[in-house]
């Protein structure tokens, strides 16, 4: 990448913010999370270790979002029914999940969370928030088109999404069907449409 | 407990095997997954350590069995309806998963789990099995009274519960609301009902 002068192009924090994430999602997926050190990650990212703690904690949070957060830069969904955007958005997470990195990821990550009480504090007011809020716009669309009562249980419906897909891939370990997704959608969306 | 002239009582096999896995939540509960081994676990129980080998491979399984089996023993509920009986199997899962050693134990134990291809490979064959045959048999008796259609997707169903609550629970760690199960099991059931 050529610099850019200034005022165009990419601002330098986001540069190099971007590089640290994709080295720490190349790093987990080659040796794992254990062996994946917030030196190494800086080493091949060609910044300092003080670069990356002034934007994350620790390894956990810069882990969480080098794997699991890509779902939330896609556009979001707009295919004209409730089922076209839920099935959507399962399918970001079951592609965020099947990801090598993810996989790699996942155990130790959630052992480093449980340990952590303000990483778990902050977990659906912080990490889950993205991905709520696109539940939410999804929402609104279904709500104006009639597909859906009002109050839906939004933290409700993403802990069980999230959930059914981390438990088929990340429990069981399977290979996702082709028609995961939209199974998955269809059935919640039966479940809380209007009727 | 008192010894019992053979033939009365409980075998001895099962009084030792109800020793071990009391013990190994104890010790879950008490100093966490990583602490617990199986020498502790024997000690504690009262019995060598090939007794426990002779029929569990590992601390992974034995711990499993401790901590997330009590709910298939439990008496199949038979509520009536659909919805009363999937509120009844998903209560049995939040109490799972938010008792002391099952909290303590599932970080570890999932990384465990995602180490060993072997374990991983018999998780649906083997450890989900009971629960699903649970759900096949309240599906059956739903069936009968017109509640459901033919085909029912039984081990999508059960993802989608068990990580509905691992994940609320689990994962965020946040205490179950006392109708956390009933609002799992109504959205589920309206998604697969018959109409």
């Amino acid at each position: 990448m050529t610099s850019s002068p200034a005022g165009r192009g990419r601002p330098r924090d986001e540069r190099s913010g971007a590089a640290i994430i994709q080295a720490a999602a190349e790093l987990v997926a080659e040796g794992g999370y254990a062996a994946t050190s917030i030196g190494a990650v800086a080493a091949r990212a060609g910044v300092g270790k003080d670069t990356i703690y002034r934007r994350w904690s620790g390894k956990p949070e810069l882990v969480y979002e080098a794997v699991f957060t890509a779902a939330e830069t896609a556009d979001l969904p707009d295919t004209g029914t409730l089922e076209g955007d839920l099935t959507a958005l399962v399918q970001s997470l079951v592609e965020e999940f099947s990801a090598p990195a993810a996989a790699a990821a996942l155990p130790g990550l959630l052992a480093d969370f449980a340990a952590a009480p303000h990483l778990r504090a902050t977990i659906r007011t912080r990490f889950l928030q993205p991905a709520k809020e696109r539940l939410v716009a999804v929402f609104d669309r279904a709500g104006q088109r009639g597909e859906t009562s009002a109050n839906l249980p939004v933290d409700l419906v993403l802990d069980t999404l999230a959930g059914a897909v981390f438990f088929h891939l990340g429990i069981t370990g399977e290979r996702p069907a082709p028609d995961l997704a939209r199974r998955i959608a269809a059935m919640i969306v039966k479940g809380i449409e209007a009727r």
